[in-house]
Parts: C-alpha cells; sequence; structure tokens
C-alpha cells in the first residue's frame, strides 16, 4: 500500500502517518518528492486495510498494491481449478461443456421438450429457473419447488446435468439436492448471506457476474464462496451494463482472459443474456469460445414465441443445432475440444 | 406497445403479429410505413408483456408506451406521498429531514457520541449499520444483533429515530423492531426474496438505489415493496458507478426530479456514498436539497481514522454542524425546512 | 510513480527497473513485500512518463503520484482564476453569470427575440451556435458566418455579451472576431489541433467536458489552452453518458467541487445539454448553483416547437424568467449573487 | 415515429401534434390507449425530425421506428461492402487482413525493423501513427510530415499497404498521398470538418468508433463520409469506456455481429487499444476474429520497452508471429482465411 500526500501535508500529517503504520505492526517508508511525500508501507501480509489512512489529516489518496482477495488469486493457487462433475465431466480443463436449456421452467412438456433437444444438439447440462428474480412483481416467478422436481425428472430422463439458481439462503438446500451445480444470478452476486449459504452446500457453484461488477468485486465474491470451504466455483461473464442499448447488456469478453491471468478458477460465458438478442448468439459464443472460455451457457426453447422469459435471446432447437456445429471445429482450433454429452463417455 | 417490424418482414409475419395481439384480447392497428410495418397495440389496461412479440419471425424491435410499474406512479397516484414518523416527524413534505450517523455500529461509545453529536447538530434520525453486506469476506461485517440494540439505546438516550439496514430475509422482523425505518441496501435493491419480506414487516422502508440500476429499476424494485401492502416507501439516490474514478461513485442528482415527475414517492440523496470523498459532501449535500431531495443522508463519525468502515467518507462533527448550518438558509430559500429535532417538537 | 512488479518477477527484471529509472535521472526506492516488489521513483519534477516502464518485463503495474497537467492545477496557483470580460462582468469570483439562448442561431428574428427574452429575465452572456456540429449529416448544421453576423447585431442591439462554438482550426478566428467567449464544444473536447487554435485566439475559451471525459481528461485538454499562453479558460460540465437512457444525459455536479478541488479554474453548469429535457432544467440549474457553478448555460428559446435543434431542453422565456427568480435568493443562501446585466452596471 | 402523449394530455394537445405532422406531409394515425393517446407518423421517407414535436404541450416522448442514416444501412444495400486496395487486397470478403505496426513512426530504424517484421509474420497492411492526438500536451506528438515520408519508405521497401491517421482537415491530402487507408482516430470520430474532407480525400477510411460511441453514433459518422462520395469506409471497434479499470478499455466484440446485421460496411477490430494490455491482445484478436470481424488492427513494436507511446500494448515480434500462426487456423474453423502478403499474391 501507498499513502499518498497532499502536496500541502504538513510534517505532522506525515509522522502521523508513518506512527499509524507503525501502530499496525508494518514498516513505513516515506518518500519525499518535490511536490509531494509517499509513503510506502512493507512487511504486510495481504492487502492491509486503507480505511484509518484515508480519513487521517493531509492524506490525498491510498493506492493499493495488493489485490483484496486472495484464494481465488493465481498467487495463491497457481494451477486452473477444474471442477469435477458426475460422469466424468470437467470444467476448466481441456473440454468445454456447453450448458443449454430454456430460461425458464414453464412445465414437464416443454423441459422434456428442451431437454432432449439439447441433449441430442450435444450440450452436456441442462439449465433452466425453477425460481426467477423478475425485474417486476407482475412477471413470472417461476414455478419454484415444482420446476425443482421437474428438472429432477428431466436429469433422469436425459442424463442431463442440472444446473439451476438458487435465490435465497433458505431455498438453497433444496436447489443444492436437484441440481449438480447451484447457479448465483447476476443480481445476487454480493448477496453475502446467500453466497455463505452456498459455500456451505456440497455442490458447485456457478457465480454471475453482476451487471456493474468489475472483475475484482467478482473475485471479492468467488473469495466468499471459497471462504467458506467451497473449492468447486466457476465463473461466469453474462454480459454488464453499458451506454449503448442497441443491446441489452455488453458481453466482455476482455473479462475472459483477465479473469485467467488473475486466478486459477475456470469463467464460462453466457452469450445469450450477453446480448439479449437471438441473431446476435451464435457470433457472440464462437467469440466466447476463442477467448478462452471454459464453458457457454446458452438458451434453447423448443418455441420461444411462447416462452415466458427471455424469448427474444433464446434460440431455437435447429439454431443451436447449428451453432453445436460451428463450436466444435472452433474449439479444436483453440486447442480445446467440446464436451460431449455424459452418457456417451460411459 | 408498439410492434417494429422488420423491413423485410413479410404479409404473413404482420398477420401473425396481428393474431398475437388480438390472442391477448387487445386491438392491432397496422400501420404499414414506406419502409417497414409497425403494429400498435390499444385497448390493454397496464403495460403488455412484450417477451412473446419478440421472439416472432420478421419483429426488429417492441417499443413499450406505458411504463412496467403501477403503484409507485404518478399516474396511479398523483400526490406526492408523505411518510409519518414517530414524534411527527414527515419525510416528502415541506420538511426536510436529515439523517446521519457512522457507517457501523462499532460499540456503545462510539455509537452514543455520535449520536448525541449528530443530534446536537440537528440531524433527526440516526443511522447506524448492525449488518454490513462488505465485498471483502475479511472486512468488518458488523456487530448484528448485538448492533440493534446498541441502535435501541441510542434511541433511548437522544430521541433521535433509527434507520439500519436488513440484509436478509430472516433478518427483516429483528431489525424493524429496532429501527423505525427499514434499510434496504445499493447491493439489495433486486433482491427479491427480502424486498418481499420487508414489503410485510409494518415499517418504511428506505430503498437505496443499486449503483448500475436505472431509475425504472428502482421504481420497480419499489413496487414489490407497495404490492406487499407497504405505501411507506422512501427511494434514495446514492451514487451509481461511472467510467471516472476521480469519485467512488456518481450522485445522480438528475434522478431526483426524475423520480419526482414519475413517481409519487419521496426520495432523498446520500452525498457521502455518492462520492466517497469527505471534502466533496457538503457541496453535495446542498446541491441535492436545491435539486429537490425530500432528506439527506450524511455520514458523521466522531472520529473517522478509527472508523471501521468508509472513514474517508466520513464528516467530522464539527464538519456536520457546520453544513448544518449551512442548509437551513439553503432549504428556506428552495421552499423547504430542515426538519428539526423530534424531541423539540413536543 | 511507482512501478508495481509481478509476484513472480524476478530479481533481473527489478533490476532493469532500478537502472531504467536511474536512466531517466530518478531514484529508485525498492521497497520488497512479502509477495511482491515495488518500486518508488523519487525527484521527479511533474509526471514522469510511465509508458517505457509499463514495457519491462516483470512489471505489473505503473500507479502515479503526481497529476499528468501542471498550468491548471491548484498545486500549481493556489487562487482561483477570475475570467474579465467586457464591462466588468467576471467569471470565477463571487458572482455568478447566466448565459442563456437558442441552441442555433435560425434568423434575425428568432435571435433578436430570444437575446431580448433573456436579457430582461437578467442574463448576461448570449449564446447560440453559428456552426453546429450534429450527429447526423442530414440535420440543420447551422448559418454558418451568417449567424455570426447575426450574433454580432444581436450583441449590438442588446448589450449581452457572446458566446459560440468554434468547430475547426480554420473558423477560429472569425469565431474569436464575433464573440467574448469561444466555445470549444463537447465532441471536440479532444481536437487538439482546434484546442490549439482556440488557444492563440485571444478571447476567453469556454471548453465542455467531452460526454465520455474523465474530469483528468478534462483537466488535460484545458491544459493545451494555457499551455498555448491563453489563461482565460472556463470549463463547462454539460452531462456525460450513463447507461440509463431516462435522461438525454447525466449531469455529473460532483465534477464542480472535484475541479475546484484539483484545479484554480472556473467551472459552469449546462443543465439544459444536461438533461435534455425542460422540465428537468430548473431543478439542476439550482442544484449546480448549490454546488458552487460558477456560472449556468440554459437554453431558452422564443417557440421551443419551432426550434431547429433541441427543442424538447430549451426553457420558454417565462419558465426562464421565473428559473432567474428561484436563482437569485439561492445564489445569496450560498455566498454567492446572480451577476446582473452589464448594462445595468455601468 | 411514435408520439407518445402524457397521460393528463388533453385533447387539444393531441389535435395540435395531429396538425403538426399534416404539416409537415405525413399522416397521422392516434391511437387513443386507456391510459394515454399515441400518435402514429405514417407516409415519410427516411426518418422524421422529431424535435419539433418534443417541444410541443402534452407530448411526453418520441419513439423512432427509422434508423437516423441511410447510405450505410443494409436496407439502403443489402450487399457487404467489400474495400478494393492496391494489389487485390480485399476487406470485407471472405480475406481477413492484418494490420499491423507501431503506434508511432518513431524514426527509420524503428519503422523499418517493424515493417519488415510484420511482414513477414504475415501482416498486409503497415500502421503507424505520424500525426498523434495525445491526451497531455507533454505527450510525444509524432513526427508528422517527416513520419508521413519514413511511411511511403516503409512501402517501397516492403510492399506493405499503409494506414495512418490524419487529425485535421488541413492534413487530409498530405496523409491521403501517403497512405493506402486514412485513418479517422477515435477522438475524431465525430469531428465532422475532418470527416467531411476525408470523404472526398479520394481513399478508403477506416473510421475508429468514438470511446463512447454508441452503434448508431459510429454509423451516423460514416453516413457523413458516405454522403460526401467515398464508399470505401472500414469501421473499427477499439474498446469503449467502462466502469472497470482492470483494462483500459473494453473491446465490444457484440459491436461486430451488431453492426453486420444493421450495415453493409465491414467492420474490423482493434484489440491493442481495446484491452491496453500486451498479454491480453492475442486472446481477443482470436475472439474478434471468431466474432466476425473483416480484419485486425495490432500494435507491434520492435522493443517496447523503447515506445514512445503505448508500449504496454504492444507485442514483441515473436509474440506478433505467434498470434498470426493461432489466427490461421481459427479463420478457416470460421469460413475465412488470413489475407497474405501483396507481394505474396503477385
Amino acid at each position: 500500500m501507498l499513502v499518498v500526500m497532499r502536496h500541502d501535508a504538513r510534517a505532522e500529517d506525515i509522522r502521523a502517518v508513518v506512527q499509524a503504520i507503525e501502530a499496525m505492526g508494518y514498516e513505513a517508508r516515506p518518500m519525499p518528492g518535490r511536490h509531494r511525500t509517499t509513503v510506502g508501507v512493507v512487511g504486510n501480509e495481504g492487502r492491509v486495510d486503507g480505511t484509518p489512512f484515508s480519513a487521517l489529516e493531509g492524506v490525498q489518496d491510498i493506492l493499493h498494491v495488493t489485490p483484496p482477495y486472495k484464494l481465488v488469486s493465481r498467487e495463491w493457487k497457481a494451477d486452473a481449478t477444474i471442477v469435477r462433475l458426475p460422469g466424468g465431466l470437467t470444467i476448466g480443463g481441456e473440454e468445454v461443456p456447453v450448458i443449454a436449456g430454456p430460461c425458464s421452467v414453464e412445465g414437464e412438456r416443454q423441459l422434456l421438450q428442451a431437454a432432449h433437444a439439447v441433449k441430442e444438439a450435444g450440450a452436456t447440462l441442462l439449465r433452466a429457473g425453477a425460481f426467477k428474480p423478475r425485474s417486476s412483481p407482475y412477471s413470472f416467478q417461476g414455478l419454484g419447488r415444482d420446476g425443482l422436481k421437474l428438472l429432477a425428472l428431466a436429469r433422469r430422463e436425459t442424463g442431463l446435468l442440472i444446473v439451476t439458481e438458487a435465490v435465497d439462503p433458505e431455498g438453497v438446500d433444496a436447489v443444492a439436492e436437484a441440481a449438480d451445480i447451484v447457479q448465483i444470478g447476476a443480481r445476487n452476486m454480493q448477496n453475502y448471506s446467500l453466497l455463505r449459504r452456498a459455500g456451505r452446500a456440497g455442490k458447485p457453484v456457478l457465480l454471475k457476474r453482476g451487471i456493474a461488477a468489475t472483475i475484482e468485486e467478482l473475485l471479492l465474491a468467488a473469495e466468499y464462496l471459497l471462504a467458506e470451504g467451497n473449492p468447486d466455483v466457476i465463473l461466469c461473464e453474462r454480459g454488464i451494463r453499458s451506454f449503448d442499448t442497441e443491446t441489452r447488456f455488453l458481453l466482455d469478453l476482455g473479462a475472459i482472459p483477465t479473469v485467467h491471468a488473475l486466478s486459477h478458477l475456470p469463467i464460462i460465458a453466457d452469450p445469450s443474456h450477453g446480448t439479449g438478442r437471438r441473431d446476435l448468439v451464435p457470433a457472440m459464443a464462437c467469440a466466447a469460445l476463442a477467448a478462452g472460455a471454459d464453458g457457454l451457457l446458452v438458451e434453447v426453447h423448443p418455441n420461444p414465441g411462447e416462452a415466458r422469459s427471455d424469448g427474444a435471446q433464446s434460440l431455437r432447437p435447429e439454431q443451436f443445432e447449428r451453432l453445436m456445429a460451428d463450436l466444435r471445429p472452433l474449439a479444436e482450433a483453440v486447442g480445446r475440444r467440446i464436451a460431449e454429452p455424459v452418457g456417451a463417455r460411459t
């Protein structure tokens, strides 16, 4: 940490900063410049809390050198984390699984139709929401526990692994029982009560980036999960808020190599929410794969015109099939391969 | 609602849109243009769900004319909502209460010192967090229920009303028991399980705008509270995320007259979080008042250098006193007045 | 400047950084930490160019302590700059001038009508564009040099001082001849050829902040003007781009006290462009004044429904009159006063 | 266009809107709803100017259905524009040229070294700046006309085509003489005097997206070029401003398929400026290609540590060579191919 003094800071202000650093057990290294003095902090293990300094007289700024997270960082663990799922499926290694399905579980027929369609096209995990956080209280909020039962049924029928979202601490256990991966949605990325409970649920967690979360905040949210003892965390870039309304969100693919540089955790991409427009999904799915995504999450609905949420961004089954066909040679060109259905590997 | 067709939409695509509108019980009004046809929807009560249309063939865009919220809108209730608090204090009327206090409850001595200081300067409500949502799992997370007890003590000792935050559905009742106003923080603005519980807590709710929430999303979050039967909702502009890192957040004061135009709910401003810098708080508090804010939320700490969170943005008691002295004539100049301490009014 | 090394940087990488610093004539202060080494730079006059370091092996980040601008900074000149205009009018001191007028010069009748109206209400400067930069090549682009002539006529007729925009280097001299203040528009804030020419035009310059410019970039653009020898620069906050489309731009009033903290230059606010909506202009004009704005720029059109640009944000004359009446007591409440018409002061 | 009336608009307000529409020669179609009336405009050729309506009484909002640009749109010209360059090189067709070079022309040795290196690796165009727009007046501003001479020399020596930037209208002709493609930089995307001159320069133009420009604004800027008679315009996504400072800019790859959907113009990507970090360039170059980019612009410097600008984002020659090797199979996997050096094709 570096404490930058104002250019008009008095000698006693600088002394107070030095004393505060020493009182915390660190060594202070003042560097007097022509216009201002800066004071370096040496000897700290992990990030120093800058709060007390920012309130001292004559202090202009606090510059941090150490990242605020620990367990999620590459410095803590150099090797990439590979999350292992039932049937031998992995996320974070050479293979790239495609997670697909409708936005919401709407009923048995819709879900099974979707599940069979995405399985045939080559998806390995089924994602559909039983609990739906919606901006409006008047929008469809999901089937709840009945939706979880239908997901369990789809799992038995198709062999697809299940990803579904938990929206509050009370609901985590029921979701963890039905799902192979518990999703934390973008709106809940900083819902810490939920994160703590999910960190103890005994299942891998898919953590979606908040729509205005920095990469540092995403990693800090993941740190909550690891700090509870859950090493199996998969991050997800799903689009952030931008000034351009041409697309619903802006898929920040730069987040993928950036996360890979900072962290050992796998990161997947969601081009469906990331664009909000069906016609842009295939190009952005390909781009995400080329950027190094460890998986893809694609919304597919047997009949998007009847979807109760997010119909505009859902691929039709035949579009998804074409996308899968495009992804396979692309994966090879970047030294990866699209994960094969679990059933197909036994 | 207006369904905009692509310029190459076929006659059958337009017919399908018309039929879908009619199937929902509305009237369709196609307007063929030189380059494209648009289809207006007439006869709807409240906003039409555009989802099914966006998935139809040949549809380019859906334009909404009706806002997605209802109970919070000026169209639903033309008169401004005035939230009435114990002791006759009001928010949303002519008087403008100042809510002040430290970011966190850190201990009895700190809290009482802060409470007495802000009361003497003229604050009418004390705000301090017992439960603190923090970006890092390693930061101070608040004293929890012990903090609530200290807040109750401060209320008895000073007569100040209490504002404090609830961070999960399970915690709402305990917070509602100790507090006069239950705060929903910015990170939880779209935590719908929490909103629903807070809507049934029987106390006014202070709803902070999420750091990347549109005004429409803020109003939709408030709609969750009103839909649960709680009419006493106070909105709060607390700074949004911007591209400039000169200040921690960007206080969007335009949100104040905008909310007043769209909604009958009162809206206050938080210049402390909104800037993150003590030296900017006074100017922005004045600006917020002049923009029409129905209240101000200002962080004050007896000793910011010892604050366990947000010390850099907390005013010292003497700075707060000066600010209060500046606010009074300003309030008069805009036809309002700073609320007097509740004790002083009996 | 502080060079932050990667945690896996080798001793030779650190040596190379130290040597590069010393080769530039500065002193290097390595601070070995547990996880990484940082190297401080001491002895520099002004900001060190970090470019060469960022390209060296093992370097993770460059942290700057010295701002990149000089002449515009408070550290260079502690006292506020007061721009003196004909007739004794000042910007940056106690008095707060209001600049008003239509977006574009559309014709003699419109301009004179607007000029008389704003003068009667108490404006001291007339602003109208003769050259209009427009997003679309098919929009009205201004009357050009004929517009400048009409502005000169309005000046003679009303005694109002003139502010108008120059859009390219060739046009600066003609604008400087007709105007008392040469405006550089938001789109041209980083048009350096234009800035350099405007810096030598011999007239004060009103520099509008770009819609996505940081405050640092705004100050750097002003530095171009001062570096050419022009000390009379007035900055202008006119709204930045945000993710919320409820208003056209987001008026960043925090920029006002922030600029006052960093720079000695005056800064005014433009609530008309800053919101894009007539109904929000009065509240935001008041808020800007309370935030410390050294002037206000307000669009007024005798008949907004006939405006050839920006009609939606132009006040009608009677609305402007009411606003002026509201501003006067507000100015007093914050220790300023609205500048009186130049004619009235002789 | 659709004029949305306020819910409390009076019958006379609606009549005034209808009359205004009819006075413009269009047909008005009022649609009375339960809460508000909307008035559709029918019969317009191209976008209707909404300005006059937004100023009328009782009008709440103007919704546009027709895009504001014409010549650049797919609706105007369905087939993709293929820009043809000397030696048979094309941009916008099946082949994908890679443009590479140092940020600035710094001297003969540096430029030729860079030119030979990028040519050997397979680049087909050399890009380097002779005129450099820089945020600070104290940064290196380029070699100017001497730089253009060195670029001409590099062209003769290597056969690479030249891309270089014009920064003001006066400089366009000199640049157009030396270059095969005239670049308009991001800061000048809305410098209309420059755009108009570049539109008449007789050479293809590479138009970079402004850092806060919407895609619609980018297309409108291109419309200025086409309106001057220049059909050979290449757009370039080079990163936009975001709230996360982890990378310098945010490369918006969604812009690529979005532009392809709206316009017939080719669009390339600049992952160097788009990230600002050398280590992220390869992944983002691959992602851009997979997203459908019609070309790539990559900064390469023979010795980034000695670069006078943007060293942190410049690849070393051997890194660029590796990237080119990665791009070739990737291009094939998406049905394209990396353009071969012009010399190699004769």
